[in-house]
């Protein structure tokens, strides 16, 4: 009996304690993955047709059909990307990419990310919202996924950013291997 | 006396079995609702004294007073524009809604939304941060709520947004559903 | 043994409740405190070399080189910004500030903030994204911690941020004291 109320007794103390502080550790385990591609072809002033982004934004020094000098620095790209399952861009699009990229440093390829997917397929209907920093030249990044909706409902994670394939200014792959740490 | 152990040992398991792991399925019970209303004018050149927002980004073939070809693909906005209980232009503002808005697709019209409520009356004090997908022509699409302060201070929700009204390209009225499932 | 069953029973109640309702209230204690200060030198023609941020959006009545009457309205500024532990611009950086902010209002200075610290010190490594609206003429406002990685990881909370020294329109200093709530 006396052991039974000393261990009703440390778990009033372990649970009280959890409670308060929202701020426990917590185990860094996902609880869900995602695995996607996604393609962006930049307009130039001669792809039109194929292009999915644009450049909308330069510095005094830049224009809007050829990324500026110095890293591109202050360039600003608004894009509509298609994800895919593989690195294939011929692939069945899933969904699409859809945000911007900000080119935010002058000494090397650096950007700033703010995006969603939004995706519709049998597997996944919703959206995913992402923020964060992408140093382009380290192999692989990490930002963070904000939020999301639908099959994605409040979710929160991690995305990890690799540079899969580019071709120029004018094409790049990403693979964003996504790990959901909150799941609803 | 066993009983009562059972007892206890089911709890140490279910209890560090939620603590282990984050992500269980948690309730969808909003912990808290609201629904405001923005109203936009934006800027075409004749309307500076009632402009709300302007175009402060356009792609090569765009400009800074007409929204751009192509569903207005890469332009965008910034605005300050003024919320209300009810859909009335000329009700007391309750607060702002401040940001920027990117039109992101060539075939049809969808928006990025990266903006706060900066929400100042007797009800609320606060702000509160959205960002997400606003698929423009879908009557009600759902964007995140990422985070608040003061009244809303660290709350989590979904938003869903739909279009009011609209007069051209000239002004907009978006109705918001906002759902907190985290209200600390 | 009625005591300890009663006792049980009243923990099921409890902890059944806090685990269905995400939303209880929760103690407002941060995890984890940084006090951090950037530093903004924006392009203004002149300034190339020493430059840390420069204007890639501007109204109609703007340019790139200058800040837009009516309080900067519409101004889209991407900055890459030295971090530094102290209010000295020539501290050794523990990091940098990257993203954008932008001028949104007609008769105030306010902005909407959307950056990244990207820290990288032998006490820090990771990144911190933040969003928020930022109504400068306050003295001390708050933005929201959206997510984290690295040594952040997952990580939420609320930053504080105040102006503390700023040289016309040429040089800014912000104080940010980051308060995380959630830590992970």
């Amino acid at each position: 009996m006396k052991t039974t109320k000393t261990f009703v007794f440390f778990f009033i103390i372990f649970f009280l304690g959890s409670s308060a502080y929202p701020a426990i550790k917590r185990q860094h385990y996902p609880c869900k993955n995602l695995v996607l591609y996604f393609h962006d072809v930049i307009y130039n002033g001669k792809n039109a047709a194929n292009a999915t982004s644009a450049i909308v934004g330069a510095p005094q020094w830049g224009n809007l059909t050829i990324l500026a000098d110095q890293f591109h620095f202050g360039n600003i790209a608004v894009f509509d990307d298609p994800i895919t399952l593989d690195n294939n861009f011929h692939s069945v699009p899933v969904g699409r990419a859809q945000g911007m990229y900000i080119y935010d440093t002058k000494n090397t390829f650096t950007a700033w990310l703010g995006f969603t997917f939004v995706l519709n397929s049998a597997q996944h209907k919703g959206t995913i919202n992402f923020i964060g920093a992408d140093p382009i030249m380290v192999k692989s990044r990490d930002i963070s996924v904000v939020g999301g909706t639908g099959d994605f409902f409040m979710h929160r994670g991690i995305a990890t950013v690799m540079t899969d394939s580019y071709e120029g200014d004018v094409y790049f792959r990403l693979r964003v291997d996504i790990k959901f740490y909150e799941c609803w």
